[in-house]
């Protein structure tokens, strides 16, 4: 009996279209296709060993049996990750809402309004409450936001000092992420217990935890006085929930805040993910790393939101780079700012407050029933000493359902939060063997360290506290954007397929939400087999012999890879091994990872195919043999081309004692079909968010597991916990990254299998074939491989028209807007193109539909050419036209409204219109301004 | 310590926005201004006995404690209901998305194009695969939609018969109901067994089921001659999947088709709620119940959908009603549609085949094993024959799992669907103790009742089969739409309220989602506590002594509750007491359900201020004083207005020996200031999509509970199921209707408590009065009651202005979408006027940006009135304003585009636009089409 194929759903064109397709890019199927399209050399003729695929109900099924393996036990853990209520409003039209989750980077501002005004809210909640200047949307946890605190730190000291002090109690995990980080680039990382000991004598930063892992609240102004005095820079990993109701860092001039704003609504999900953020003080905002959203001006001078300073970000500098940071959270960080948004500084305030009170009368029952606590002010936290018995007084307390932090032999931390009630300290105090008390308690925190002033004092913090305005709120900010949920999103490189509603749904149950990533193993059974099976499979698809999830980026991905390249090398006793190769076509992040990885860059040149010139690497290897560790290399390449030299290249890094790194970027175009792992590569990163459907959430998150050969398995990250052996220094925060979100793969590979994974991957090089087909005879078509086919993305080249016309490649990313596209990739990897991926989700319909509009801008390019209209008053130029344009009483323009407006066959009824004109980013650029614009800049 | 109260998310204003309102209206708090409106004389000043409002997190908690006591089996039991998968993209976008969740009833087409198309999508469904020429959007089950058809048929028919045939093998809860709504109309229901017996000599409808109940597939082609040969009509209750492989009943000259869509997609939900279809030949199209969607054209002549023939429904025909149906199925129905759009012909095909051969096999097996099983073509359904020992076979299963249908003491049903697995069988069979069977197994329906020839031929269902096409086609629909997720839809009598995230949730809980109807008791715990504690809870509300929550739209409790007081006077002896008061303002399914419950309607008329007029009720009943059933009234009145002679009215009635039905329409305006049940009535209907929360879904589901004293208790609903002993006529196809909704209204006052409702309903009124005091200067507010106030509504008289410039009703109501607003309730209860029910969700923001439109367009009124306009082209006759037209290359109308498109305030950026121009409705109702028009009609 047939049942329903779950990949039948996934893949776009269903076979009248395949076989329309295949005729037009003349192959026979897809498997004869593949067969022309992938050098031999690389080509796996197996069949991917996974289960035989499961429907969606099937695969709902097996995951509600692992969720039932979890168990959620209240949290009073602490250390950065706390019970919050989601409220339903956001979750709902938030996080399971395509119209949010589905979107893309915000790197076409026009049509991308509503997510930026939302991280904008973010920012302004971040730098209200942090009492500094500039703040970024957003890192991609708290240890690895302290991690670049460090290096930020490290840039703008003025000291040659190369010690960075961390108190001793900062959270653990930031402590294991720092040292990490800092050992490639010659940075000591000292651990000093500044409650009882002296800062030395030089240092070049200061990272102090505020409140302490142990629930202190101390007046840290003296420290950062005393570190500035000696030209260190002091980074505060500040609570933001802790900071509605204590003094500001910036009230004592901290330079730098870092931190997370997961009890801001974020479920804990086992660790991830949720948003960090990083602020500074004024005159720092320019070295900020990771996206930074601002205001400018559109071409009508109305407000219009982009990401500012962006330059900074797109190169990632390369072999200059200080941080490889791209993706962000941003869906985590949309939903944090509209908690603060919903609850407003007053329900923030009532919030925190009700806390504190919470720890207060915690604690206050421990001491009336003889229970040492320390003699210090707190917020939330509580640290109670009970000599011998700490791990006898956790275990109880797990025993009634709630986990307790064991601290050591003798102490136990206690944390409370928005979800604590008080039937969790009466369990809490039955633990302990106290007996409850009754009655209200006082307000404990020393009036000195009390926060006094206002803060989110912008309306849009004061407007929107019923669920009626806030789900209307929601809801107009969806509509601003532009995301997969309103048609295609064919960016090269980024594999923007279906994000099925079956993979998201697990992402908000209880079992898979509310766990803590340092909940005992014993509540944790059916998350780790999930991520054992996942880690299982993703092994299988790429040929490697180990997976580590824990990467909560591609960029982390890369230089966790990196950094087991290094610890291998240096296992045996290769220590001069540091430089690694990279071609001249290669993603910004990766040279900018090598450098976090303590390794010098050496560029190869690619030849005029697009290929890496094996010439100039035989030169790079031949010069650097002794020193090199390492080629990075991405397959296919850049270029959507796969290159046949991958084999040789390969051979010859490792002849020379180099390992080979291959960036899985794009691995959509080699699933079932290729394995790096085979065709001779030692590592890859994989980005889950790209080829295994994690939604990029308008920018986030992602996950970038890293998959390593075996002998590089020992190197992989560690657990930052430091619960455990750890082979190598961790990656992120939590032990597995951001396990919320490992659900989506899992039910993708286990849906897909293996069949419908190879299926996918043909579809997807045969789509990218069809475009290339239809529009090679209007647009170049930039680089080939084997018999003229592209693989999964094809470059299409504007630099003739343009250098002929004017008409830039902007000019058309922004008129595709009117056509109803959200733009290709622009000028990555070559400057003055535009690169397409249209991935395996899109059906024939709107492949076509796309072509038709390229097709049909060609025409316009060509009205420009020949004078029909003005090089600087055409349809291209004063692309996107709004409703308000096009509606305007005066239309000055050379060509009618309609022409502006409906052009092509674009669904009049339907039709997307963006809510500002062309965003003029420099403008921005000269005049930052990175909070909440007053309300009054939009009016007129 | 302070605690997040859900009252004030749920109601829009904060203290600031109340004491600002209070202060407008000359208030100087809700009570006092309560005080003032309401009449002491049915003023209840107790606290409602509620629970403690809980907040949101604990209300969820206390629902999942409910649902975990509720037993999800495999349900294999048939009978109308069957298990289902609702596609995870459906179940997501649509039922868990406000944007459809919250829309209104579509009577404002203009903006309501994206549900009228899956409207019109459902009813292409119904008409091809019954082969019939139209069909309805919808009904409300397959029982009342059964009964529907009897009463269509005894409109139809020639014959002079009172006999209305059913056959045995019909659904029991149809019979139920059936006999229930027969009774007092003089229609006499006959049950025959049609496989041995003869039909009777005269009859003038018969009713068939497809399959039979016992699974039976039989050639009715014979019994439609017969029937036809004296004048009968014949309604087929057919099951749609197995239409998809079965002979439509079109085929052989069945008049009429009903039946459910439930098991297209929709979850069982304990009984509901899901889409009743009701589908005719052609001919009988204009006596269709229920609403009907058709295809017309707009202004610019484009096609546009509408509700057709209007005149139909709006007023009920009144005391000529032949159908009291208002409130439809239109979420459900839309899913159902939606899941025709996305599987398409070939995919149900294929699940129907599936669902049959999982059948065969099963049969294939029990016979095998000795078991006896009717020796008849069957699709999904098997009866197999155990010689007493039916009861045991039935126990074994559900011990395994499994529910099977009990027919009778020797008889098992077992009824296979889309979800059907091999384990399921397996279990059936190890219930019947027969080995299992493997292999293959033939298709076994007879080639004469296949189906043959093509349906579902529209592109629409042949489009959208990956999931990214039909997110993005429901996207597209959702976004034509204007519901309450865009802004306030203030429509009068309606209560337009939040409808919350967290009433929402659990609906789509599988132990909500996925019972059955007749599931045995021991599974069903959690939903009859749940069930029994809102009947309580809505019972201490208003005062009654007794509620059920069967009836499942506010018409079907209309009708429960008169036909409770028709059974107390028989049952008293008074069979002559049959007429019916009911004052001139009422709302038309008044009268209309009068009719159906077999009473004589009397109008009363009303005085100028609008209320009841006490000298004419006094002449009424003089009249008709031996014969009088009862009087029915709404209250406040339909006019808004707390009448003060309601308890003389009350008095007046029960001294002449009638009773008192109070319509709980505008219960909104008593909640915890006044109980009906204690001020005069007998009995109410209440609307638990009004007051409770439950979303209009765009047009339903409703619930409308009835609620008694106790001296109607024994007179409530049965239980159509037959199960249980019933004291009166079952009015829905399921005991406790639509009981997967229920959740909504337990939250809702779950989380509210007796404060929260309280405060609720002073805000409803005070949002109401303090819109009638910034509109009165510009428009005349008609009636009012105690010192000049309103209750929760208010009604603007626009009669003088449309007299005196030709500006209509209509006008403004569409003018208002240019403004970014849904319009009022139009000309009811009184022509030419508009009536504004703001409800207590609406901030004080909202409030005043539509005061601010609506003086606005009095401004724009004036301006036709002084001829700086003309009558016939200006921005009130040309509105509402698509993009298409402001955009328009000609612009020949003598205002700007700027004031047709952006009028007073409107947010530019977010602006929403009309998929259409103004739609004409007498246009399609000239050339009614009623089913997807082809796609050609869309072009230009």
């Amino acid at each position: 009996m047939t049942v329903e194929q779950f990949a039948d759903r996934h893949i776009g064109p269903g076979p009248d279209d395949e076989r329309r397709m295949l005729e037009a890019v003349g192959h026979g199927s897809i498997d004869e296709l593949m067969d022309a399209a992938i050098p031999e050399v690389i080509r796996w003729h197996g069949t991917l060993d996974l289960p035989a695929p499961a429907t969606e109900r099937e695969a709902i099924a097996e995951l509600r049996a692992l969720a039932a393996r979890n168990t959620v036990a209240v949290s009073m853990i602490g250390l950065g990750y706390h019970g919050t209520h989601t409220p339903a409003v956001i979750r709902r039209n938030v996080l399971e809402n395509p119209a949010w989750y589905t979107a893309y980077t915000p790197y076409q501002p026009e049509i991308s309004q509503g997510r930026l005004e939302a991280l904008l809210n973010f920012q302004t909640m971040v730098t209200d409450l942090t009492g500094l200047a500039t703040a970024n949307a957003s890192m991609l946890d708290e240890a690895t936001a302290a991690a670049e605190a460090m290096t930020l730190a490290r840039r703008a000291s003025k000291s040659r000092s190369t010690v960075y002090v961390v108190d001793a109690d900062a959270l653990p995990q930031t402590v294991a992420v720092l040292a990490g980080r800092a050992e490639p680039l010659g940075i000591e990382v000292r651990v000093v217990d500044l409650a009882v000991e002296e800062l030395p004598a030089e240092f070049f930063g200061l990272h102090l935890q505020y409140p302490g892992a142990s629930g202190a609240v101390r007046d840290h102004a003296p420290l950062v006085a005393a570190a500035h005095a000696v030209g260190a820079l002091v980074t505060v990993a500040a609570d933001l929930l802790a900071l509605t109701v204590l003094r500001a860092p910036g009230r004592i001039g901290v330079d730098i805040a870092a931190g997370t704003t997961q009890r801001f609504g974020v479920p804990m999900g086992f660790g991830g993910p949720h948003a960090g953020y990083l602020a500074v003080r004024a005159g720092l905002e320019r070295m900020l790393p990771g996206r930074l959203v601002g205001v400018s001006r559109d071409a009508a001078g109305n407000p219009a939101y982009r990401l500012a300073l962006q330059t900074r970000e797109q190169h990632i500098r390369r072999e200059k780079a200080t941080s490889n940071i791209c993706t962000a959270q941003v869906l985590l960080a949309v939903m944090a700012g509209m908690y603060a948004v919903y609850h407003g500084p007053d329900g923030l305030r009532r919030i925190a407050w009700r806390t504190h009170e919470m720890a207060v009368r915690l604690a206050a029952g421990l001491r009336a029933g003889g229970v040492r606590v320390d003699d210090v002010a707190f917020f939330d936290t509580v640290t109670a000493v009970v000599p011998g018995g700490a791990a006898r007084v956790v275990a109880a307390a797990q025993a009634r359902g709630v986990n307790l932090r064991l601290v050591d032999a003798d102490r136990v931390g206690v944390s409370c939060d928005e979800t604590t009630t008080v039937a969790h300290l009466a369990a809490v105090w039955a633990a302990f063997g106290v007996d409850p008390v009754d009655g209200d308690v006082e307000r404990a925190l020393p009036a000195a360290l009390t926060r006094d002033g206002d803060f989110l004092t912008h309306p849009v913090f004061r407007s929107h506290h019923s669920e009626t305005a806030m789900l209307r709120y929601l809801r107009r900010l969806a509509d601003f954007d532009y995301a997969l949920d309103r048609g295609m999103i064919p960016l090269g490189s980024c594999t923007m397929k279906l994000n099925a509603t079956t993979e998201m749904e697990p992402v908000t149950w209880p079992e898979f939400a509310h766990l803590h990533p340092f909940a005992p193993d014993a509540q944790t059974a059916g998350y780790r087999e999930l991520i054992g099976q996942l880690e299982g499979w993703l092994a299988e698809v790429t040929g490697y012999d180990a997976v580590s999830v824990q990467p909560n980026a591609g960029s982390q991905g890369e230089l966790a890879g990196l950094l087991a390249i290094r610890a291998y090398h240096r296992d045996r006793g290769d220590t001069h091994r540091d430089v690694c190769l990279i071609p001249s076509s290669a993603h910004g992040t990766n040279a900018a990872s090598a450098v976090m990885a303590g390794m010098r860059v050496v560029v190869v040149g690619c030849d005029t195919d697009g290929n890496v010139d094996l010439v100039d690497l035989d030169a790079k290897i031949d010069k650097h043999r002794d020193a090199l560790a390492a080629i990075m290399v991405t397959y296919p390449s850049t270029h959507g081309v796969y290159e046949t030299g991958i084999a040789s290249l390969c051979a010859k890094v490792h002849d020379a004692g180099g390992q080979v790194y291959v960036d899985g970027a794009n691995l959509n175009a080699l699933v079932g079909f290729a394995k790096p792992g085979r065709f001779g590569a030692d590592v890859s990163h994989l980005n889950l968010h790209k080829t295994f459907c994690i939604p990029h959430g308008g920018g986030g998150p992602g996950v970038g597991p890293v998959a390593v050969r075996a002998h590089l398995a020992a190197y992989l990250p560690g657990d930052p916990s430091g619960a455990r052996v750890q082979g190598a220094p961790a990656i992120s925060a939590a032990r597995y990254g951001s396990a919320g979100i490992l659900p989506i793969p899992w039910a993708y590979l286990r849906m897909m299998g293996a069949a419908g994974l190879a299926r996918a991957t043909g579809v997807a090089v045969l789509a990218a074939n069809y475009v290339a087909v239809r529009l090679r005879e209007h647009f170049p078509v930039l680089y080939a491989g084997n018999k003229g086919l592209v693989a999964h993305e094809c470059i299409l080249d504007l630099r003739p028209l343009s250098k002929a016309t004017g008409v830039s490649v902007d000019d058309v990313a922004k008129r595709l807007i009117d056509y109803g596209f959200h733009a290709p990739t622009m000028s990555f990897p070559v400057a003055g193109t535009l690169m397409v991926e249209p991935t395996e989700s899109e059906d024939l319909a709107e492949l076509d539909r796309f072509c038709d509009a390229m097709i049909a801008i060609r025409v316009e390019i060509d009205k420009v050419a020949s004078g029909q209209w003005p090089a600087g008053d055409n349809p291209l130029a004063n692309a996107p036209h709004t409703a308000a344009m096009v509606a305007g009483d005066q239309w000055p323009h050379p060509y009618p409204r309609s022409v502006g407006a409906y052009p092509g066959g674009v669904d009049r009824a339907g039709k997307y219109w963006p809510p500002v004109r062309r965003v003029d980013g420099a403008y921005g650029d000269r005049n930052l301004m990175c909070s909440c614009p007053a309300p009054e800049a939009f009016e007129g």
